[in-house]
């Protein structure tokens, strides 16, 4: 009997609700400390998208949004507030779709996604009226995270920053990764060969993605305060790469 | 200090080659014996499409197929054997999209998918070119794995039958499930208060789909051995659904 080939996942508990200005990497650091795992070489924390957009003070207040024309336009088809479709609006490169109660954008940083990634959920309102906008650059707060983090623990550790995104075609929102540092985001398995010794020809997959999702059954979807997720036992020898390498080409885009 | 809520995945080793006609849930017992893993309530085993398949004898010899015309024009554009074509077209009740390489369809049973989910890797030649088609009815199928095994181990076990797909806008494949048996394939949390007390407007989490993608990260997609991965840990109060429900009713589905 040999040792089975394992994965283990530990939410952090007691992470304190993320206010803008907070120190995130200090927070994570402490949470690390306190549940009792020591992190190791190659672990990856996964760290839900709202506590970095928090911690990195992403809101903007609807009071200091000035609709467009087609923002109203949107609003009035989809029955929501002019000003949050603006802010929709103003972080996208481009409108996929418009659904009964979803648009669908390309957000600045490539993700195809619904809303540009603006939800109201988890969000105090006591301050008026306000939305949460992605991190401004998410593989670098990644990056950041990870520099702070491997300073403090001597190792050297992955970092994904995960979303929860619906898809076309299944019901349903999973996780996925839309910041990475120290990660392969996407593995390339061009060669590989199968059992039969033939070569692979679907030669890309989305680790990133699949960790995110794998984390994503720990933190839950209603925020319960699980935001961060340290993944013990995924090795892989493919080079690291950011979440951008998940944003598939424009060019190379069949539902686009 | 509490103990950090935890998600653990064991690979099982030693899975023989299936062959059709196989008894796979004997293999799958004596791999969960060998590996010392003793199955417990509520754990998850995560199997791979291609085993089931392989035990169900879905071969089909390409020698026995007669290309539609539709399959010769559609094959002539992509460059793909027409008879391969004719496969694909006949396990589908529509073609979504045909791209440079690939053709979208959605499967007989709800699934958009790639090619059918039909490819020749890790399939032996020996006996001339044939294809291996997706199980008949992969919930009908996690469901008697799931009585073998439950009464093999005395236990209430749930089982995913999961499969690799692309995703439009996203690079990579991701684990997905196409069967399901005792397991909630998609939680409802309708109703389910966020940390500010409003209700959470995203209602449905693609559990089953996570489960999949998660159990991917071990079994690697070069099929190699490790076909089986027990998930312990993952508690919902949801009640199961099969995996058809992760399919969007084509009505709501914006993207067809």
């Amino acid at each position: 009997m040999r040792a089975p080939q394992s994965l283990s996942l530990h939410a952090l508990r007691d992470i304190p609700l993320v206010e803008p200005g907070d120190d995130l990497a200090d927070c994570l650091i402490a949470a690390l400390r306190d549940s009792g795992q020591v992190p190791m070489d190659g672990d990856i924390l996964v760290i839900a998208q709202k506590i970095v957009s928090k911690a990195e003070g992403r809101y903007v207040s609807l009071d200091t949004v000035t609709p467009s024309e087609r923002a109203v336009e949107l609003a009035e088809r989809l029955g929501k507030d002019p000003r949050h479709v603006e802010v929709v609006l103003s972080e996208s490169s481009e409108v996929v779709k418009v659904g009964p109660q979803v648009i669908v954008v390309a957000h600045r940083l490539g993700f195809v996604m619904a809303n540009a990634g603006i939800d109201e959920s988890n969000i105090s309102h006591e301050k008026g009226a306000r939305v949460l906008l992605l991190p401004r650059d998410p593989d670098a707060s990644a990056q950041a995270l990870k520099a702070r983090l491997d300073a403090a623990f001597g190792v050297s550790l992955g970092i994904i920053i995960a979303d929860s995104f619906g898809r076309p075609w299944r019901n349903g929102i999973v996780g996925v990764a839309i910041g990475a540092a120290g990660v392969p985001s996407v593995i390339d398995e061009a060669g590989v060969k199968d059992l039969f010794g033939r070569e692979l020809r679907v030669t890309e997959v989305a680790a990133a993605d699949e960790l995110a999702s794998a984390a994503s059954l720990l933190m839950g979807q209603a925020g319960q305060g699980l935001p961060a997720v340290l993944v013990r036992g995924f090795a892989s020898p493919a080079p690291p790469k950011p979440a951008s390498a998940l944003v598939r080409d424009r060019a190379r885009d069949m539902f686009r």
